[in-house]
């Protein structure tokens, strides 16, 4: 591995032991290692967050589509609100796959799926418009849910409220995970606005 | 009204005709005055916003607490998402109200009425909060609004049905404009960071 010094000096720096966070660089391609090492890191993290708000979404949806117990029990599409859930659910899933994806490009590649500029506004604007939506989503579910004890629909069919129950934390938890990411895409586009690059330093 | 070039060299700059948008001075307090205007255009709209968020939500506060018809219909306390449907709106209306405040004496006093870091950073962060606080308790009204017209409910009692679906309607309102005021004070905490000031040009 290269150090600073040798890195700065390669791009025609005076090399000096005090000057380890260069800010800018007259040509685009070449960073200095510490910068490509936090990079590296900070774009781990965002992988990190994608996969568990995929994972936690993809399991929400998957709980609340397979909640149906025989004829007898209720039926989760017969309920607005775990419509609602299943779907906000299932949209974050994809969302959050693609991110994983564009993310594993970025970190294998180096360069941004889409233009610059394009891919981090197009990550902050929906990571919010997402997060809004899920949170909605969870809202509604749990109100629902708790009218369902209400009115012993629960005391008829436990296993289905539990199930919903279950769905709807899953999709917290996923919440939780999602504004994560919004808060890194966010940091993201205001460097992105700071230096020009995507580049924190 | 002084010209820009006046102020400009009232403010020791050369005065020329192409350069009607200084991005900096050395002095703090003075600013161009087409930079000025544009300042507080800027609070005037935050001040709207705020202001629309504060009736909104103080008038669906007001709708939900008033929706008590007798003994035999229900009431409003007993539903957990009607509840948080008035403390959301209650707690947005107070807050809405404090930056109203903050908003006047900025416009008329030229200065924040807090350090002016901590007032971009109090303004966003808590934008962002209560509008996530108040998008949730507004989906969970809607649900449990949703779920008592199914059960029943709201053929005895026409009436509670209906003003709790205004009380949540006015709640949505609130929320698309503390969405809007959010949108313009993540617009100042970028202008702050970049220019170490809020005034953004």
């Amino acid at each position: 591995m290269r150090s600073p010094q040798a890195q700065a000096a390669r791009n025609g720096e005076t090399p000096s032991p005090h000057h380890h966070h260069p800010h800018r660089f007259p040509t685009p391609p070449f960073h200095s290692t510490v910068s490509v090492q936090k990079l590296r890191r900070f774009n781990s993290l965002i992988f990190f967050f994608r996969l568990a708000s995929f994972s936690f979404s993809l399991a929400s949806s998957v709980f609340m589509l397979t909640n149906s117990r025989g004829s007898n029990s209720p039926r989760w599409y017969d309920f607005d609100a775990f419509r609602f859930v299943f779907a906000a659910n299932a949209i974050v899933a994809v969302y959050s796959l693609f991110e994983m994806v564009a993310s594993v490009w970025e970190i294998s590649r180096g360069a941004t799926l889409f233009p610059e500029i394009l891919q981090v506004w197009f990550d902050f604007g929906h990571d919010q418009v997402f997060a809004y939506l899920l949170l909605s989503a969870d809202s509604a579910g749990t109100a629902l849910a708790k009218a369902l004890k209400r009115i012993d629909t629960c005391t008829a069919s436990n296993g289905f409220c539990v199930q919903a129950d279950i769905a709807i934390a899953l999709g917290f938890a996923g919440f939780l995970f999602l504004g994560f990411s919004s808060l890194l895409s966010g940091f993201r586009v205001v460097c992105f606005i700071i230096n020009g690059s995507r580049f924190h330093l």
